[in-house]
């Protein structure tokens, strides 16, 4: 027998329509280049959006060429990513952290045909601009300056348009949407191609109420990137929900976010663990009477904070705790749209104590439903999920990338039964809970024994004294490798090797999992996407 | 371009394994016929589950072949919302609450294969076993009796089976999974097959923060019957989220419902309006000093409600928020699997009043993510959300239905363009807040002018007075139509027509609006889903 079910497919376009009839009075709210806030309905966006797409089948649009945006977190890039799909166009967000040389070669390997570019961000394009010819360049006025001569104008496009002319290209539910490529440490960077199918599936799931828990009467602030990993889905989930939005525009300074929290309570708020460690800094500095931002910024008791992209410390979490936030760990990647694992409280749970609490959010957290999660041991083999045999993470879904556009599949990234490699070794525990011990090649091996870099720096940034630290392995005569840790002392603080060791011994490390060495730095160099960049760490001391 | 995403189908067999794997302590609570508990575990579930399906295979259970339910809501019910489809099978709920010829008319209709039936409701079984030969009826001893001879153990399938040898069925996301009949009160029923596509995307938007709302730490309480729309799809959701569920078994009396919230308070309950009549007005009796029920109930404050399957009275919504529980009316049929629409509070409304707030709540809601809905006037044209322009609801989405089960295509049932026709009449508000003024069957039209029944009997339930109140149309010689109330005191109170009358006008009824004629009636007779069966008060009175 058959379902008797209609067969309509998945489609953005549908997200779309239904905030612009539902939501129409909502906001979105955009942090300008000069600071100031502008005020956008849900009536709005919708309209532009659509206008956005007619113009783009004007200008002869095909089904699945890429629109590329280079642009930071704001209402016209919000636009890019449903105006370019309606159209049948794939929006390709650039990373604008690489160097120029990097994003030109990415346009030009995906054939990226028009872009659309914050003025700001011109500087930037012009040293990438001989690597690939878009066919035209659509200038945002972000900062309200006109835009140069032999420059398009978004706004101009947008004012031309007819957007209740407008139809939607038809489509299939596995029609891409989307491109980003990841940002690999080694090697070219690789495109995964969203579709109309992952990108509704992804957003179902991750707003679910133990994850992103959306509701329309949520403000959410994206402090991630729009150019990477899609701040991570956040904008199609807030869109689905009619949930107001507040971008920060080009400001991420931590004064800057303090501010625009004040001005705009969050009850929702996202980022990666360095920003987040920077705003806690600088929040808990002003608390101090004498402190020149002393009353300055309010942080809003009962916001959530989704925290991802690379582990997030315990002390972190304790200490946004403080002030009645709750920080909700989660893992993934490019590759997998990105919410894999999500940490959220557990109805077992719902009777441990304070240190059980932050321990568990400490960890990558839970599979979320429709990704399938599996741990492989060195030999091939299933691991248990005990909370203590290790192996690598293999993911499979409908929304985790199954190859690479346009690159030959690379032996090693997929399992021959088409599950993602994801590079990451974890162990999980008998609710679930994933814990990442490294990255594979962030693993040290001393003397046939591995240790985590990951459980090292963590328990190093538990210090009172350490704003921030990184473990890296080092070449070693006699055990093959060793830890080395780069710290950063929080201002005006003095700590010596020794204190670091009382610490570790005192969290339970052994003596032979010990750093070998303590070198005293001013800043962990970051990615292009906030995380830590121990390759650069490794050139400087690991020669 | 295509898209880079894996090809992987969408299955219940995910959700039920991430339970098994996630959620294996939590817990799941069935009442028993003689009103004790059995408690039972997800790990359990999960075993027995698969415990089930292997035996179904063993059976020789072939793909798309149909099992039969004939259960109340309880733990091995939930065996067969999962076991069933995991074998391949289709789970087909037959509706204890119809004719013994109507249920073995069914089953035949659907050449159920097999029968899984709860051993209370065996004399039920044999009043039909004529009409249908199953091949092996599976007795679950639900009362804790012996089998009787002839007929097979539920519990030993399960215990011969191995569900550590089990392997799925393979399958296409667009194969079926379950099956219900529609409980037309005209013509015969017709059977709707839900796939696992559609049930995972239905599970996933129905589950989301401002609807369902579910979270691990949720306890809900499934009132609504398993056998008739699949609950609502909550025990999909339940499973999913790994939410403790607290199934009453086949006590649905208000005394036996508010011992059990008071045993197992849940956070989440579901139920059609007049179970839920029954229940306030059992516990605010209790209330009173002297009461024979004084102090044996509590109502757990911050409760939320889902009802729908018929209009949900604004004094009923008022009357729950007073003890602390705030209903979500929702509104869809068994050809939507069902959830259609949700009425939430929206931030729009945030600065209403109570008034507002109660108006708002009493409606049938705002359309959920994936459903398409469109209101259409007599003369083929979309009316606008305006808040007036009234016309017939025709939704569409992936998982509505858009066909039935082995009958031809309805002339009638789908337009031209392929959405399913409500039959339900509404206007839509400008917030999106679907207003369904009548089933079109239900009208009243009187001088050429409508009158909608479903306004009139809300009002008049709205008099302290009045326990419950059905409207129907009278034939007139004068004005076509008119219309008659048929009204249940509550016990003790006296009222008059003029009383309603006087009520009516006071809110804001004209006078040519007001009933003809007010029968005073025992009770409304009832749907086999519990709605008011105006049919059956039309052949009584309208003749």
């Amino acid at each position: 027998m058959q379902t008797t079910m209609m067969d309509v497919p998945l489609s953005l376009n549908h997200l779309l329509e239904r905030a612009g009839r539902l939501f129409a009075g909502n906001e979105i709210v955009s942090r300008l280049p000069d600071k100031s806030l502008r005020r956008h309905t849900y009536g709005e966006f919708h309209r532009r959006t659509r206008a956005l797409a007619s113009a783009l089948q004007r200008l002869g649009l095909k089904k699945g060429e890429r629109v590329a945006t280079l642009c930071w977190n704001h209402h016209a890039h919000l636009e890019c990513y449903f105006g370019i799909p309606a159209a049948g166009g794939v929006m390709h967000t650039l990373n604008l952290r690489l160097s120029a040389d990097e994003i030109g070669w990415i346009a030009g390997h995906a054939q990226d045909r028009f872009l659309v570019v914050d003025d700001v961000l011109l500087p930037l394009y012009r040293q990438f601009a001989q690597l690939h010819s878009f066919e035209r360049v659509f200038v945002f006025p972000f900062s309200g300056q006109t835009v140069p001569d032999g420059l398009d104008d978004y706004e101009a496009l947008l004012a031309d348009a007819d957007p209740d002319g407008f139809e939607y290209a038809p489509h299939d539910e596995d029609d891409p949407v989307a491109m980003c490529y990841t940002s690999g440490t080694t090697g070219r960077p690789k495109g995964v191609a969203y579709s109309h199918r992952s990108t509704v599936l992804h957003t179902l799931v991750a707003s679910l109420g133990d994850f992103w828990g959306l509701r329309g009467t949520d403000v959410v602030l994206p402090v991630t990137p729009m150019f990477h990993a899609n701040s991570w889905g956040m904008p199609y989930g807030a869109v689905m929900m009619g949930v107001k939005m507040v971008f920060p525009g080009p400001h991420l300074h931590p004064d800057d976010l303090l501010d625009l929290i004040r001005q705009e309570p969050p009850t929702l708020s996202l980022g990666v663990p360095t920003i987040w460690m920077g705003l806690i800094q600088a929040y808990e500095a002003s608390l101090a009477e004498g402190s020149p931002n002393h009353g300055r910024w309010t942080l809003p008791r009962g916001m959530r904070s989704l925290v991802g992209g690379a582990a997030v410390p315990e002390a972190l979490i304790r200490a946004f705790d403080r002030h009645g936030i709750w920080i909700l760990q989660g893992w993934g990647m490019t590759e997998t749209s990105p919410v894999c694992t999500i940490s959220y409280p557990r109805a077992e749970l719902r009777d441990a104590d304070d240190d059980e609490r932050y321990r568990r959010a400490a960890l990558a957290g839970v599979p979320v439903p429709l990704v399938d999660l599996r741990v492989r041991g060195e030999d091939g083999a299933d691991q248990p999920w005990d909370g203590r045999s290790v192996g690598e993470i293999q993911v499979r879904g409908p929304f985790i990338t199954g190859s690479y556009h346009a690159v030959p599949v690379e032996a090693g990234k997929f399992t021959g039964d088409g599950w993602l490699r994801t590079g990451d070794v974890a162990s999980v525990d008998p609710l679930g809970f994933v814990r990442i011990t490294d990255r594979t090649k962030d693993l040290i091996k001393s003397g046939g024994e591995w240790i985590s870099s990951v459980d090292l720096e963590n328990a190093v940034m538990g210090h009172p004294a350490v704003a921030e630290a990184a473990v890296i392995a080092i070449p070693d005569a006699k055990w093959g490798e060793r830890p080395l840790a780069c710290v950063v002392k929080k201002p005006g603080q003095s700590l010596a090797a020794q204190d670091l060791d009382a610490h570790l011994l005192g969290k339970g490390f052994a003596k032979w999992q010990l750093p070998d060495r303590y070198e005293w730095i001013d800043a962990v160099p970051r990615t292009s996407t906030g995380k830590f960049w121990k390759l650069k760490l490794r050139e400087k001391y690991a020669r």
